[in-house]
């Protein structure tokens, strides 16, 4: 199989963008095509990530973003799987490319949902869920995560003041990433005194609703190669999974067993181990969320992350940096693009072009992006390092 | 490269049925893995291809109908190309198999629209076309492919009886293939006399809504042989291509650009020629798109097709039988699952199993597949014998 380099980048700023989806999409895919240093038309496929453009009452994105890039007969294939798209999209590219039916393909991320209201929108994401048994009955995704929360907190004493410190934490990393969609100190006070969505998730436990776009350029390792392409990284390694998509279907609520099971699998076909990893982006759609996912991940023994965040492990600087991007919590959660947002921040990453916010040093990096409450999950681990 | 095989198929009937997305899913599914004679657990990862799913507010299908079928932790990603949603599906399982990352996929394409009514339906259809310039202006798919009869006729001389003929000879396969939505014998006449639509287009030259699913189970030849399946044939070449979106990006309306790019492509990736083809499954969504679709795939010289239609040419135990199922026209057009229905009739075909509607001695066979009026062109070439 053929080795595959991600060599170029692109993003909006995350937030309540004046934009369309056609619009945050090519912004997006034009910045990626320009930063790898290539012609367009070098373009030979793509997969594009959405998950509500029918809220705009548009469908069919890939030919929509391929033809307002000028390249309308380059085949491409929009993929839904909720809150992972994005990562489901690298991922059908990277095996793409590795199959040999393409040298190079784009990757488009995008979501719109700022048109919406905060009430459409959250009944419009319950769509991601189980609707007959979840949404329908009134179980939104703050519900559910809540849920989630209550279960760890009683079997292994999570606190909500651990959970305050994910919000904490990433809210600092995303002050100093320009494209993120919170730009606002806060303390565990400011958390903990944010009104209740869910109890025990108050506001500042919860991800915002962004708009946005993300884009990478993916290649054979030849081809980056023959391009003399000056940035490039490597997919070390994918895996994917599922879960039930119902909470009441599982066994566990503490665990997702499609987080155990991708990340199993990454970790396998990338022939690394849990140390190895200088620095993860983790989908922190609620804050629980984040110190579950460390958990699943491996990186944590079950019922250990919380302390790790406490001690400030996960920090900018400490010895482990968990979501330097902001996250879903700061840097935002334009569902369609989170996936490739995650991507385009260890892109700058291991390319040492994260400014205030670089994990210095840092090698390889390991994305984790989930739909709905688990339901799909895909884990991408990156390197700057060719395999050997 | 690994060879690809597909071993088994379901399908519900195509029609107005009294059943949910998951439902029909999950119908299909079943049979299509009893079909292949293997137990649900052996499944690895599966493609679903859906395009509106949203409107009875279900999103994430994939872990949907994993979960449904007891295998949750199968990964399962949705696709959407519009109307070419379930090749794209298809193809993505083949490319995926081929590569290696999984020895057995299942491909489930699956569509519910018959709970909206007939304005609510032409209206969400349009998303799959630019609706900014289209869908919004008032341009609906059957006004869409008048602009392109029209042209046709101009150019060609076409005429209002020839397309009509298209859709008697798919009303006569119909009447055979008890899974079809329409059953019903009409005559060039009842074609010319029913109520315009889009004029030149009348009603009987337009497909209907449809609800369905259908189901297939792709594997590699190693696992086929291990397994010792029963009924295999081969995927022996795929092509996918783009066109402009909307129909004003376009130098020359009687001809997708799409379908003849991925008929290059797919008969070069099989090694093929067109005169190897003992029959096609093609996009007739209109009668029009059917000679169109002859003509843009190499099977005809531009202006040829309506002729051979008129000389039963096409017609079951013609030289060159052209949707033997019924096509979209009668079989019915369950938008995500038509692509999959296509392989369906392929499988039953190439293993001998179509009834009275059977292409006697039929060994290798082609699939066409368009979304909107040809943004996403899938053609896909299945053969009862291995490859060299």
């Amino acid at each position: 199989m053929r080795k595959v380099c991600v060599i170029g980048v692109g993003q909006t700023r995350f937030g309540r963008l004046p934009y369309t989806t056609r619009d945050l999409a090519l912004m997006a895919a034009r910045e990626a095509v320009e930063d790898a240093g290539i012609d367009v038309r070098e373009i030979q496929g793509c997969f594009v990530s959405n998950a509500f453009s029918w809220t705009e009452r548009q469908g069919h994105l890939g030919p929509l973003i391929m033809s307002g890039l000028g390249i309308a007969t380059a085949p491409a294939t929009v993929v839904e799987s909720a809150c992972a798209s994005g990562s489901s999209a690298i991922r059908e590219a990277y095996v793409n490319i590795m199959a040999g039916m393409y040298d190079v393909m784009l990757v488009v991320g995008v979501e719109r949902v700022q048109h919406l209201d905060t009430i459409r929108a959250t009944t419009y994401f319950t769509y991601g869920g189980d609707y007959l048994f979840e949404g329908g009955v009134g179980a939104s995704f703050p519900g559910l995560y809540a849920a989630i929360a209550r279960a760890h907190m009683a079997k292994y004493g999570t606190t909500e003041e651990q959970m305050a410190l994910v919000a904490v934490k990433n809210h600092d990393n995303g002050l100093l990433n320009p494209k993120a969609h919170i730009h606002k100190k806060i303390t565990v006070e400011d958390v903990l005194k944010s009104p209740v969505v869910a109890h025990p998730l108050k506001l500042y436990d919860c991800c915002p609703f962004s708009d946005g776009a993300a884009a990478a350029v993916l290649c054979s390792e030849e081809y980056a190669r023959r391009m003399g392409a000056e940035r490039r990284i490597y997919i070390r390694g994918s895996g994917r999974a599922g879960g039930p998509l119902a909470l009441h279907d599982r066994e566990d609520l503490t665990s997702l067993i499609g987080t155990r099971l991708a990340a199993e699998e990454a970790f396998r076909r990338a022939g690394l181990d849990r140390k190895s990893i200088d620095f993860a982006e983790v989908h922190d759609a609620f804050t629980i969320a984040e110190i579950v996912a460390l958990e699943d991940l491996g990186f944590y023994e079950k019922g250990e992350a919380a302390r790790a965040v406490e001690n400030g492990e996960t920090r900018l600087g400490g010895r482990f940096p968990v979501n330097p991007s902001g996250g879903l919590k700061s840097k935002g959660h334009p569902v369609g693009a989170t996936g490739v947002g995650q991507l385009v921040e260890i892109f700058d990453q291991l390319t040492e072009r994260a400014g205030p916010r670089q994990v210095h040093g840092a090698r390889v990096a390991l994305a984790h992006n989930v739909g709905a409450t688990g339901g799909s999950v895909v884990v991408t681990i990156y390197s700057r390092d060719p395999p050997a």
